[in-house]
C-alpha cells in the first residue's frame, strides 16, 4: 500500500472511532508531516484522498476539518455460501446477455460491467508497437508454427511466470483468443458432455454458460467470500460424485473478490492431484493486486500437471486484442490441438504486437498505475456504500481486481433493483446471474474500475435510495442481524 | 480466363490431338498474332506458358517447336462417391494434425498444406491500414457493441453481398475468429451432442474434427466430384435419419474442388427448407473463382433463413488476422450469443483494419491477381500430373480455389505415399483424412496455391515415381479400366 494511502486509512480510522469528531480541525500539513514522519506531499495526498471520500473538508485559509456527516465504513460479508451438494443441469437464465449488454451502453453508469474503463490502457504505446510490428511481420509467420501460437509471445509469457518463481516451458503455453476461449478449450480437454464440473458458489457466469454450452453439469461448492472454496466439501464431492474437473478462480474471485491463501492453494492442488482431477484455474485478475507482492496461483504448487492455468491481457493491458493463454500442464498438447481445430490461431498481428510490447518493457510501470487506481476506486466505492446504502448492507473488500460483492437484507430483490436502476441509467450485476439455480437474489456485484466522478457518486446515492425503498416483510425486519466480521 | 491462357489451351489441345506433332515448328509470334487476332504480347505469354508446361521448346534464332515428349493431359475423376448410408461416431485419426503440421515446415514442398503461399497477400497495404486504424481506434470500441462484432466491418461485408445481388442485413452477420470458429458456432447453434449431421464424402477434415469435438455423428452422403452432394440420397437421409443439420461446401469443395450448379443449389435449399433442416454452408473459397462471374452460394436462394453462410478473409486477403463471419439467417442471434460466450469477440485491431481496407478499395484488384495466379497454377499442376503420374491416375479440374483431388488405382496407399514423400521433403494430404471411416485411401489432395518452381516440378516428378513404385496386386492390374470422363 502506498504511504499516503496508509496515512489516509490511519486518519480515517481515528475519525471513524470518534477520536476526531465532526467539525474538529485536523493537524496542519506541516504538523502531520512531523508527527507521522512523512513528507508534506504525502500528507497532502492523504488529505486529498480523505476529502475525495467525504471524510474531511477544507475551509479556505483555515485548514482541514472533519466533515459534519461521516460516511460509515461498510460492514463486510462473512461466512461461506451453503449451496446444496447436488449437481444440476446448468440452465443459465436468458437475461444474462441483456443485463451485460445494458452495462456497456455509453450513457449508463457501468457498475454492472465486466470491463474496467477502457481509457486506462496504454493505447498509444500499443498502437505504435503494432504499427512497427506488422511492418516487420514475415508473411510465413501467419501460417507456420500454428500449434500453440506465436513462439516469441509464449516465451515472453514464460518469462513473466519466471519472474514469479514459476518455471514454465513456453511449449506448454497455448495462445488463445482471450482467456474465455482458453477456458473453453481446457474444459473440452478434460470433460465431455454429461460430465460434472465443480464450480464456486457464487461463480463467474461465464463458467455457467460454458458448462451449459458443452452439455455439462455444474456442482456448486460452498465458497467463503474471503478464502474461496471449502476444501472439506470439495473432498466430499470428489469422493462421492467423481466430477471430471474443477473450474475455480483462486485469486480475486469474480464476483466475490476473495483470494485463497497460499497454504490453502497448496492443499487444493494436493487434493485434486490425489483424486487425479483437473483444476481449470481462471486467473485473469492476478496482475491487479493491491498488496506489495502478487498472489501465487494454484499452478505454482502443481508439480504433477493437473492444473490448467488460464489468463489473458484483456483486463490488464490490451482489451479487445483477444489474447489469452492456457498453461495446461499434462493437457497442454490436447489444448493446443483443440485450439487448432476450433479456431486455428489467435490474431497474428495482436500476438506479435504484445510479444514486442512485453519485450520492450513498460508493462510493469503501466500495471503499477493501474493497481493504484483500482485500489483507490475500491476505497471510494466502499465509502459510498457506507454513506448511501441501508445500514444492514454488507460488502467484500477485495485485495485486487475491480469487483466487489454486496449482500443486502434477505428480502431485497436485485433483479428488480437492476430493472429500476437501469431506468435511472445505472447498471449492476444482480446475484442470480452468478448461480445455476438463480440464488443470491439479495446480492449484486459492483464494478469499481471506472473513474470516480460526481455522476458515479450520484449513482451510488440513487442505488442506495432504491435499496431503501424495497420494503421488507415484517418477519424479515425482525430477524436478528448476523454478527458482522471484516474480511 | 485470360486471353493468353485461352490461346495456350487452344494450342495445347492442337498438340495433344496430334495435329501438331513432336518437333513441328509453331507459327512465329507475328503469324500467330495475325491468325488469332491477338496482340504479339498475348502470343508471347501463351508460348511462355506452354514452354513452362513442357509442351513446346524454343530454339535460339529458330523459333518455337513442339517438344519431343508431350506431357499427357490427366484424365479426370468421374462419378459420385458411394459411402454407406449409416451415421457413424466420428473418430478422426490422430495423425491428421501431424500430417498438416508437416506440410507447413519451411523446407517441405507444401502440396499437403491447407494454405496458399503467404507471399500472395497485400501485406504492406494491410500493414499501413492497420497502423493508421489502431491510431484512430477509440478505446471504448474495444468493449462496446460486442454482440456480433465491429459494425463497420459487418456493413462492409453486407456491401459485398449486395454487389452479388444478395440483400443481407449487417445485424445478421456475426464476426468470428476466422471461418473455422464461425462454423463451430453455427454447428453448436443448430445441433446438440449426439445429433447427426450430414456431410459430403469426401469432406473437409475440419468438419469431421468439429463433429468429433462436439460429440455429434457424421452421415456421409454420396458426393459427385463435379456437382456436389447427391440430392436424392440427401432426401432419403432427411426422411429416414432426421439429421440436425447439413454441413456442406457447395463451391470449390475441399478436397474435391467441385461446385454445385445454381439450379442444384436452389433445389438443395428448397429441400432443406421443406424438412426444416439447417444448412451450414462453408464458403471460404468463393472469391477465388476462375470464370467470368463468381458462383452464387446456396445462401443466395435462401428466403426462409435456414442457411448459415460462413466465410472469411483468411484464404483471399489476410491469413492470420483470423477474421471470418457467419450470416446465420434465423439463427443469427443464437450464433452471436454463442460467440460472445465462447470467446467474446474477434481481435478488434484486425476488425477495424479490414473494415478500413475494404472501405478504401483495392481488394478487388488484389483478388483479380490472385485468381489469375491460381488458375495458372492449376493448369501447371494438371500438366505435371499428366507428365509424371501413372497413366491411370485421374484428377479433378476445379474452377476455383487452390486444391485438386487425385484418384489413383485402387491398390495405391496414400498414407504410405505420404510417409515416403515426406522423407523426400514433399507433403500431400492423403484421402483418409477426409473421411470418418478412413476411406479414399487411394486418393489424395494437392495444393497448387504456391509458385511453380523447378523444385515444385521436381517434387511432382518424385511423387510420380513413388506412385509408380507402389506395385499393384495382379488382379488389380488386370481389372478393366473405368471409362474416363472429363469434369
Amino acid at each position: 500500500m502506498k504511504r499516503y494511502v496508509a496515512l489516509a486509512e490511519e486518519i480515517a480510522d481515528i475519525i471513524e472511532k470518534g477520536t476526531l469528531r465532526p467539525g474538529d480541525r485536523l493537524p496542519s500539513v506541516r504538523e502531520a508531516s512531523r508527527a507521522h514522519r512523512v513528507s508534506a506531499s504525502t500528507v497532502f495526498q492523504a488529505y486529498y484522498l480523505l476529502e475525495a471520500r467525504g471524510l474531511i473538508v477544507t475551509r479556505a485559509r483555515s485548514g482541514y476539518f472533519v466533515a459534519q456527516t461521516i460516511p460509515r465504513k461498510p460492514p463486510t460479508v462473512d461466512g461461506a455460501s451453503k449451496p446444496l451438494e447436488v449437481s444440476v443441469e446448468v440452465d443459465v437464465s436468458r437475461h444474462i446477455d441483456a443485463i451485460l449488454a445494458a452495462s456497456t451502453q455509453p450513457d449508463v453508469v457501468p457498475f454492472g460491467s465486466a470491463f474496467p474503463n477502457a481509457s486506462l490502457f496504454p493505447w498509444s504505446a500499443l498502437g505504435r508497437t503494432m504499427a512497427s510490428s506488422v511492418k516487420r511481420m514475415e508473411p510465413r509467420k501467419t501460417v507456420e508454427g500454428l500449434l500453440g501460437g506465436n513462439l516469441e509471445l509464449r516465451r515472453q509469457i514464460a518469462l513473466r511466470y519466471g519472474a514469479r518463481d514459476m518455471r514454465v516451458d513456453p511449449s506448454d503455453i497455448v495462445i488463445a483468443n482471450g482467456a474465455m476461449e482458453a477456458l473453453h478449450l481446457c474444459l473440452q480437454a478434460v470433460a465431455r458432455p454429461g460430465d460434472a464440473v465443480v464450480i464456486e458458489s457464487p461463480s463467474f457466469y461465464g463458467a455457467l454458460q460454458a458448462l451449459e454450452m458443452h452439455g455439462m453439469r455444474a456442482i456448486e461448492a460452498p465458497t467463503d467470500p474471503r478464502t474461496g472454496i471449502d476444501l472439506d466439501a470439495l473432498e466430499h464431492i470428489l469422493k462421492g460424485q467423481k466430477p471430471a474437473a474443477c473450474w475455480l478462480m483462486t485469486t480475486f474471485q469474480n464476483p466475490l473478490g476473495g483470494t485463497m491463501p497460499d497454504a490453502k492453494k497448496r492443499e487444493l492442488v494436493a487434493l485434486l492431484t490425489h483424486y487425479r482431477t483437473a483444476l481449470i484455474e481462471d486467473d485473469v485478475y492476478t496482475e491487479l493486486y493491491f498488496d506489495e507482492r502478487p498472489p501465487k496461483p494454484a499452478k505454482a504448487f502443481d508439480s504433477d500437471g493437473w492444473v490448467l492455468h488460464c489468463s489473458s491481457f484483456s483486463k490488464c493491458l490490451a482489451p479487445g486484442y483477444r489474447i489469452g493463454w492456457a498453461t495446461a500442464g499434462r493437457f497442454a498438447k490436447d489444448v493446443a490441438r483443440l485450439k487448432l481445430r476450433s479456431s486455428i490461431s489467435a490474431s497474428v498481428p495482436a500476438e506479435v504486437t504484445l510479444a514486442a510490447y512485453l519485450a520492450k518493457g513498460g508493462y510493469d510501470r503501466h500495471l503499477r498505475h493501474l493497481r493504484t487506481f483500482f485500489a483507490e476506486q475500491r476505497d471510494a466505492m466502499l465509502l459510498a456504500i457506507g454513506r448511501y446504502f441501508p445500514q444492514s448492507t454488507r460488502a467484500t473488500r477485495p485485495a485486487g481486481g475491480y469487483f466487489l460483492w454486496v449482500e443486502c437484507d434477505a428480502h431485497v430483490d436485485t433483479l428488480a433493483l437492476h430493472a429500476q436502476a437501469l431506468k435511472a441509467r445505472i447498471s449492476l450485476a444482480p446475484g442470480p446471474i452468478f448461480s445455476s439455480r438463480s440464488e443470491f437474489r439479495h446480492c449484486f456485484r459492483l464494478n469499481y474500475g471506472h473513474r470516480w466522478t460526481a455522476v458515479v457518486e450520484q449513482a451510488m446515492q440513487t442505488l442506495g435510495r432504491l435499496l431503501s425503498s424495497q420494503r421488507a416483510p415484517r418477519e424479515v425486519q425482525r430477524a436478528p442481524k448476523a454478527k458482522i466480521a471484516r474480511i
